[in-house]
């Protein structure tokens, strides 16, 4: 089994059930997530050997975050055990006009705030082909962004290949701090997946006028922008999902893959979302999964954007959809018949 | 802060879980609402001073209503106690082309059997600038119809702005009772909601034939009704909703104000429903919120209109939406993209 | 009252909450259903004296089969006790591209292994007017097929009225079983309901090009089906609904009746869906009632296709609509306005 | 099978989960119960022909009642339909000192209210051996002491049986207008059921100075009580449960019945409380059953005692214990062991 | 109406369902609670004018802790809004020899970080008589010991009463810690409550050798204590309550009152637990309602005990009892029957 | 860390909530469990390396029985994959004098069904020090009998420690069938786990006239049965827990070790039972514990003891509870005090 390692932080999710708002809630549905967890679930639900890193608390809610990362098949054996807090994020479920409303509360959580020596990356690595990382790793803390820089850099020795998804948060760093930084891990990554609004906030890249609000989609724009990321740190390929956000419910949803030549542009879904949570995370692991087994860009891209469709149908942040389903909707079943 | 004062019946309502028929339930989700009450909630969220005028009775089920008040902070002092029992309605949440379903079991309650000596009015709206109630209030009950008589007087008497939302309800009262009742009580009133229905079976005022179950919706008839209404009782403003009844799960919404001389209309806006009981009532709260705090005629309609689109999309009859919420979505973001 | 027999399996269904998959549940909600289970607690519904036969076994999950039969009216007397199971079956609901999954585990059940002597059909059938089976009762085993041919016989022999709905299951037989067994079946059979994947798994008969996946809908082949069954078995009636399967979420909901001159269309709903399982079975209860109660083709097939377009709102597989709800919705008002 | 009437009203209960208190709730536990309609479901649990009369109204929430009733296999035929309201009931479960706490609110229900015509006993009691109220009936409204009494007249006339559990309710009436009223019936009572303090409220009949609140027990006083009754109204049989209250979650249950001459008592089960409501109800229709079915007077305590420590662990009203799981404990099995 | 002001933290508390542990959850039960907010609720329950200070986020969960007191009746003008985060503990509730678990995430909040000049103390106790606040509150930070500090001795020159509760945590500071900040506080206290493990590890006072995990209660040398508290800090009273715990499920439950003469003890209840978190707050709520209303020593410690009883059956940490629930208990009605 | 097989059965588990009967059901709760299995979970949870093997259907109910087995730590590699069906078992809990109820629905299950050569043990005993299993896995069928006598004899060949619990089932086989097959297996045994109802049923075996029903305890019966064993079999110890089956919520608890010279008592624990199930296989587990790491009998024995008393104070099948939780409880803390 082909190995992938993730690294990053996960948090304790908890919702109100249904579409109630947080005041009227008395109770909170938990699950766990974060951007690298998701992608190594997903890629452990396509049968790779898929491996979590990070660092959680020495109690049962950090216990619970491992567990749930097993029980979906991810290998957690180098998940560090220490510090005080679990990370925890407050979610409530918009409709319609009303948007879908987090409320962080990660500061000083385990990972934050882990050694960066907590992380042996050679015996990590071992064995494995790909390495995956968000740009939210590095925002947590300099010392994250000392254990993802090392990360990086061991993975590149060791021959993996290096993906990032630019996830750029305002609430963890400013658009300064995050040039600063990604800057020197992107020379260490070959796929670079990130939408225009993490380009021109992490690295000062624009194009067109787009207004992503609006929910109108401007293809040139998207190239644009994914070529002069490409011209600054010579990745091997540049990707974007295509979201138009017409309300809190219906989406529509596709995505761009660029090889530096070729803009690719998939098909475009209708989503009735049950849950958008981990969309983008679900595009990443299907790339990856597409790219590492070999398919064509097209097709890879056709499969990361008909697995984060289907993700976006499935309550939590994690993509539990199988390979056989992804590629039975690719292939164009999307009536939704009921399978007997 | 500025003061408001509502008054009218507050019911326990309970509703079978999701789209379970009542047939179904083993168990009923627990709310309390009523047109009044729905008002007054909204308005203390948009940080006004709203306190709620009714009887409840002197057991644990009429306190857990006033703690619902209390909790989203309505002034609950003048909240009388005793009678037998509180109110209650029953709701099946219909879907597609199944209507959702209310079966009222509101007879002999505290507040319709209430002596209209147990309100003082004078204490009541010391301090006060507005008071709303329905045409719901008046129907309970003849002591009811005096208690709200003198309530509109007073307030008058005390220069309060007074607003009714006429709510014309079958199961209380036929057209007759309903005309000879609420003819006394208008001319106390500045500001009159009602739409085509309530005005021909409150006041036999109709124009042009709109159907309204066909979902069609004509400007022309609704301005024509608001003239006569005008005419009749020199409101200073009359306003409607304008539902477009096209499913039990996708409305669109929309409304009118007219000042006498201009007939505003508000934008459109698709809903898929959560729950659209109160939806008159957050709009009621939403006008008078505009109107109390100054905006022009256009601005507070379209305040108004898309406090109520939000409110549609919250489970219970309480509009949970802050006044920034609400601008937000006036000010053309509806694109539901999640707020971190 | 008018009285029906229906003969078949009745299931334990289990189903994860809301659109939850399989391996995320913590809990199963739990109802109970099968094709002439369903039909029968809908004629109750509607009015008629309906019995269920079948066989469940003599344990507490048996006997909560039939409590939920009573409880919505269906006469259970003649149901067979014993055997070692119920059948189960898991159902999964889909969202948007994601399609809703049921898992059988329904061999070895009680009404599977009954003998046909279990059934005393001249007892059973005496004093009613029809009797109804499916496709999947000569299914489940041979001495299944063998009580179902005993019960058609005996049902022609007392002048009952006989309807079938194909419903081909390929987990349960082949296309060559299902031939030699339903072709001795037929003759027996007044009012057959199928779509065109059953008359062609079943009998062979296809027509035109339509791929019932694509969503499209083709009227000239489903007449040449229809006219070929006809053809070949001499029924009074054909019919069958036409679903157009737009996503998991959203299917447009049509049927067809033939009577051997004229093929009659109803109008064509747009149903956002809550529980798609049982809405072949609501479509077939409501031609029994619509014919049964001497409705003229048009009007019986347009009742069958608003009941069947209510039943996909309701959870769970039994259609608990009244036939004035029905009606109203016949008669044009789908607008979902609420009902109080 | 034998058949057994019950008459009386059947309320909407509505609990908070667990031990939550009233004002705490966010949802209510739904089921249906009354003392008759509790007797009916345990007689029909037993394999008797059980019919349960009353009124209830003409929608969901009146047919949901039916449909619990039904469920359990109780004849609902005679149930009246009309009327504006079924009663209700809250109920909070206690726990350890804090007491259980039941709020009424069945004032204006449709059996408070229905005409003495609605029942036609001739009809009803056809092929009847037994007949059973509790003097909750006639407390509800002169209406419902007439029927009553015209039940019991008819009863008599057509040779069944007549029982009544003589359950004080102080909400209901005083003990002079109790006084009256039951006494007028008692002569067509065979078997009474109640505990001192009934009798004391109802009768004006008391014994030595037991004092229940203090949860001690003297079996003299029961026992003059009992023969005061008899010496009243000429009782074939005087019955009463002797429950020792020691706190809200644990209570001691025993059973004393006396024919006149012998005072039988019953062994004593230490009982952990699940749901103590229907706990007398389950005493008598065990009593009923035994005595129907030829038990020895001793026996027969034993079966009904036996039955209603039971009750007392099963949620709800309606006692769904089968025959012989009484009989197990009966036989002294009360070990508690798994049954595989 | 008498008014009390408390101080401290208020967290948000989530627990797994019934005994689930926390591994198992897959929901958490929400609710909110810490001593002094507890305490404030009680009192509001009583009837008294209770405030509770504290400082929460300006967001909703912030939002939801000011909901859920307000809902219960406490004045929440002065809570100061701002900082990061609200604290938070996970509950999880044991069973038998399995003892109930928390989980503290509680650092960096709101409360924690507040500058002590976020609450005006001569405004907040206008008009109050009694301040309260517990040992956790200094613990939480050097600035929430300052403001702790601020309001002692405001309150003392204004003249209020000032009651503590040791509440000796561990996780939030040594002995050595505790010691140094508390005896600066205590000066300014009247009532101390605190049982020999708080004395022991604030002021290193200890007496006999008294094992309290053994369950066994030593009367000789909780007194010793109480005398030597008394004769350190000069307190009107020392109160303590008595926990024996024989397991997660039973408790044997009472208190002392220690007046500088008499050491008054009170009945001992044998308690049945639901939720024994906020056991002592009950107490010290009961204590102060009975001080303040003038009751004698052992009427108020009677009343405290019997509060605290009470608050043990009721799920969450609030005491949602009434004082006539409490008087009905302290008069020896612990029988436990249903009050109708 | 040391390497432990077991192998057999696991179902999945369906319980209605809280002490609802099953035809009260609307919901099953959902867990997953099975003797082997349930000591799987509770190895690995001790920190052992636990593999569980079995067979479970290639479909998502399969998949959902082994992700809980992933998700509490066992080594899931050698599940075969196939088969019909997985085995349910339906869980009723009862409470006071209803005892609970287990309906089993577990017949052509993968693993009954499984061909021996499913499994190499050669493969799955490589670096395994203890092999377990119970005497339901060989009753499952003969085919699985075959395979758990190929693994006890590869095991005992390979240098494994053999252990058995004899779990008599009733419904599976008949004594003379199960004498038969065990009487091969036991002489690869070292360690045996029964009580004297299994000896008596399995083997013959019997002693004294202790009458278990009757909950009490006979010590001299049981080390006869034990020294019995040890006679015809040789085994290196023989343990039975002691269980006093009290009420269905209440129970005594303890065990006994022989190793053929003394027969060693534990402590007795008084357990107010959550969740009986898994209470043996607990002890299995924590003898199995106890004597792999080096235990002296007495301690091992108390080690098994203390931790079957735990489990069942936790909801599900599985011993969810750490080693150094077992410690506490060994060492005399049950006071069950909360763990802040």
């Amino acid at each position: 089994m082909t190995r992938v390692i993730t690294f990053g932080e996960i948090m304790l999710r908890l919702s109100p059930p249904g579409h109630q708002r947080f005041v009227q809630a008395s109770a909170f549905e938990v699950c766990y997530g974060g951007g690298e967890a998701n992608v190594a679930v997903s890629l452990a639900n396509y049968g790779l050997d898929a491996a979590f890193v990070t660092k959680v608390p020495d109690h049962e809610i950090g216990q619970s975050a491992i567990n749930q990362l097993r029980r979906f098949g991810v290998d957690t054996r180098f998940i560090a055990r220490g510090g005080n807090r679990l990370g925890i994020y407050f979610l409530e479920t918009g409709a319609a006009q009303r948007p879908s409303k987090v409320i962080y509360d990660r500061q000083h959580s385990a990972i934050a705030e882990a050694d960066p020596k907590d992380f042996n990356w050679q015996e990590i690595f071992a064995g494995a082909k790909w390495f995956h990382f968000t740009g939210i790793t590095p925002a947590l803390s300099s010392k994250a962004a000392t254990a993802t820089f090392n990360a990086c850099r061991t993975a590149k020795e060791m021959g993996l290949t290096v993906s990032v998804d630019l996830n750029y948060r305002q609430k963890l760093w400013s658009p300064e701090e995050a040039n600063k930084t990604m800057s020197k891990l992107m020379p260490y990554v070959d796929v670079c997946i990130g939408n225009e609004e993490d380009a021109e906030k992490v690295f000062g890249i624009k194009a067109g006028n787009t207004d992503i609000t609006r929910g109108k989609i401007n293809h040139k724009a998207y190239e644009e922008v994914a070529q002069q990321l490409m011209n600054r740190f010579n990745f091997k390929f540049v990707a974007s999902t295509l979201r138009e956000s017409r309300s809190a419910s219906d989406n529509g949803w596709s995505a761009m893959l660029y090889d530096g030549q070729t803009a690719y542009y998939s098909r475009q879904y209708d989503i009735h979302l049950v849950d958008r949570v981990g969309g983008g995370d679900s595009f990443a692991s299907g790339l990856i999964y597409g790219l590492l087994t070999g398919m064509a860009p097209q097709t890879a891209l056709e499969f990361a954007t008909a697995a984060s469709a289907l993700k976006q149908t499935v309550p939590g942040d994690f993509n539990l959809v199988s390979g056989k389903e992804v590629e039975t909707l690719m292939q164009g079943d999307g009536s939704g018949r009921v399978q007997r």
